[in-house]
């Protein structure tokens, strides 16, 4: 009778998934016990059965990424340190790009009735969702970098998510720009009617205006409305050329992503004024290229990393059964770069 | 009782996974055996266990996309664009990201054994690969934007692939520099001693100086060898920082790819030279944000959406047994931005 995976552990005293983690060349298996497995998957002329294989982990290993804003390069090493955390964990990385048109949530669904799935992340996207659909998703299930608002009072469903408080870090934002003896703060804002990141860091900002007596003023205001991915140079560049038409005497620019920002950078450039001197920009996200723009970029950073490790930890934890749904904050932090600058007095 | 899929092969003499692919529209199905069975399958009020089914259908409808490169901004479009295309077929992608030191056809590999693959796309990476590797890949596969040395008089393993014609697209970028004017040209180039895109743009810069009767100067040479994926704004920041130390009248500069090429812009930039009054900086890629860049970036423009189309279309049509491997080359086409003029007369 042909040897199984199972008498290899038996024989080397491990488990089975150690013998599979060792035969797949995973790096987290101890090296003298890699040795053993080998040279008795080597003696016994034990060949895993791949039909077999795939088809038992195909039922679990598929981890759907839904991702929401695919030009983002924040989000390009948020899925790269997703992958990886993944794959560690013997499981692929289902990628589905979700437009921002489309529901996320459907489209988690449709991608559920078309195959077995051991966890689902969204990637952006909004945060709110109608608790009948999110039922019907059939796998555990977390959103990341998609902050719910905690000052909302309504009792939703309860559902794991990770990311910075938004409206925290935007008003943080937002005041050291009022700080630098900016009164007329302009805003490049997304998702303005939707529960979305994009409204959050919108309150923030009007929250900081409020805090410091400035009064709100809608000709400082873009949404964002156009596009397939709303976080794009071409987006940032458009909305701050209306921006100085409506509101030639501003003087700062709070733009709700860090390619948004570099797009405004360009138009304003493009305006005939400098930057910081003039237009002070700031961005969000702070995505690793922030310091080889010209001008580098003052942002808010969110901890990209952390975050993706515990998007994916959380999920896993989801997956087998330990702990509820929890919301996970994480620190943001400014990082003042050349776009930013204090008033000089006029 | 209800019936089942393997009634439904014994009624029509044929095996369950014709069955299978017969009701999931595969193309390799006979249509008069096709007939048959969608036909019992009518009378007998047969409905697909969905969950038999996912098992079923996880066999065959995974399409792998490798990626080595993950910060390439030009990648996350084409990704985008792969992504949306295999959809629509059906299918999903199965996303995994190699590092520079990794070996993509062994990823390739050990994702076979894992999992039953549909297709196998290789995004970026080399070009070259040992034919007894290739042949262990257990499904239809497709090397992109990696184009091969088509100088080289050795008879490789046929395979198919899509790109542009780096070498020739690489010798016009580096004509129109010398063409300018500069006879001083630096390149930022990668990958000069594997079978990869970044050592083809390098024969092209040579003969392009070669052509021009411009001697080669190894002190305007650097590769880059760095990180987990060399195409980075940082690589391009540090490679131009040396360059300058090492020649100091060098007034142009090539590179193999965009980010690069903002990354030594900045690097230009904090050395007080201006672009491209004192320096020309010219990239290879044409993402969509080289126009929001300040400067506005100089390119040689990959047909980024075509690129994506042909490579998923030509992976469907060898799954589905049409035609054989074939290499398909894309123009390229040089745009001027900002970064990029005419020498002035000195």
């Amino acid at each position: 009778m042909a040897t199984t995976i199972k008498d290899i552990a038996r024989m080397c005293g491990v488990g089975v998934s150690t013998v599979s983690r060792a035969i797949n060349g995973h790096p987290d298996v101890n090296p003298v016990t890699r040795e053993k497995i080998l040279k008795a998957v080597e003696e016994t002329g034990f060949t895993p059965n791949a039909s077999a294989r795939s088809l038992k982990q195909s039922e679990t290993n598929n981890i759907a990424i839904l991702v929401k804003g695919y030009a983002n390069p924040f989000f390009t090493r948020m899925m790269h340190r997703m992958e990886s955390s993944i794959a560690h964990r013997d499981c692929q990385m289902i990628l589905r790009y979700v437009d921002n048109n489309q529901d996320e949530v459907q489209q988690a669904i449709s991608l559920c009735t078309e195959r077995k799935l051991k966890g689902i992340i969204f990637l952006g996207g909004d945060f709110e969702h109608d608790p009948q659909e999110l039922s019907r998703l059939e796998a555990p299930y977390i959103f990341s970098t998609t902050g719910r608002d905690r000052r909302s009072t309504s009792q939703g469903v309860d559902y794991a998510n990770v990311s910075v408080d938004d409206f925290e870090a935007s008003k943080m934002a937002v005041n050291y720009l009022i700080g630098l003896g900016n009164t007329r703060i302009g805003i490049i804002a997304e998702g303005l009617n939707i529960p979305s990141v994009g409204k959050l860091r919108f309150e923030g900002y009007k929250a900081a205006l409020k805090e410091n007596g400035i009064p709100f003023d809608d000709s400082l205001v873009f949404e964002i409305t156009e596009g397939l991915d709303h976080y794009t140079m071409e987006n940032g560049y458009k909305a701050a050329k209306t921006l100085l038409r409506n509101a030639p005497d501003m003087t700062a620019v709070f733009c709700i992503s860090d390619v948004v920002a570099i797009g405004a950078c360009r138009a304003i450039a493009d305006n005939g004024r400098k930057i910081p001197k003039d237009i002070s920009v700031l961005g969000f996200d702070g995505i690793d290229n922030d310091m080889y723009f010209i001008p580098r970029l003052s942002t808010v950073r969110q901890p990209v990393d952390q975050m993706a490790q515990e998007t994916v930890s959380r999920l896993f934890d989801l997956i087998e059964g330990k702990g509820k749904p929890e919301s996970v904050l994480l620190p943001a932090e400014l990082v003042v770069g050349e776009s930013t600058a204090r008033r000089s007095a006029s």
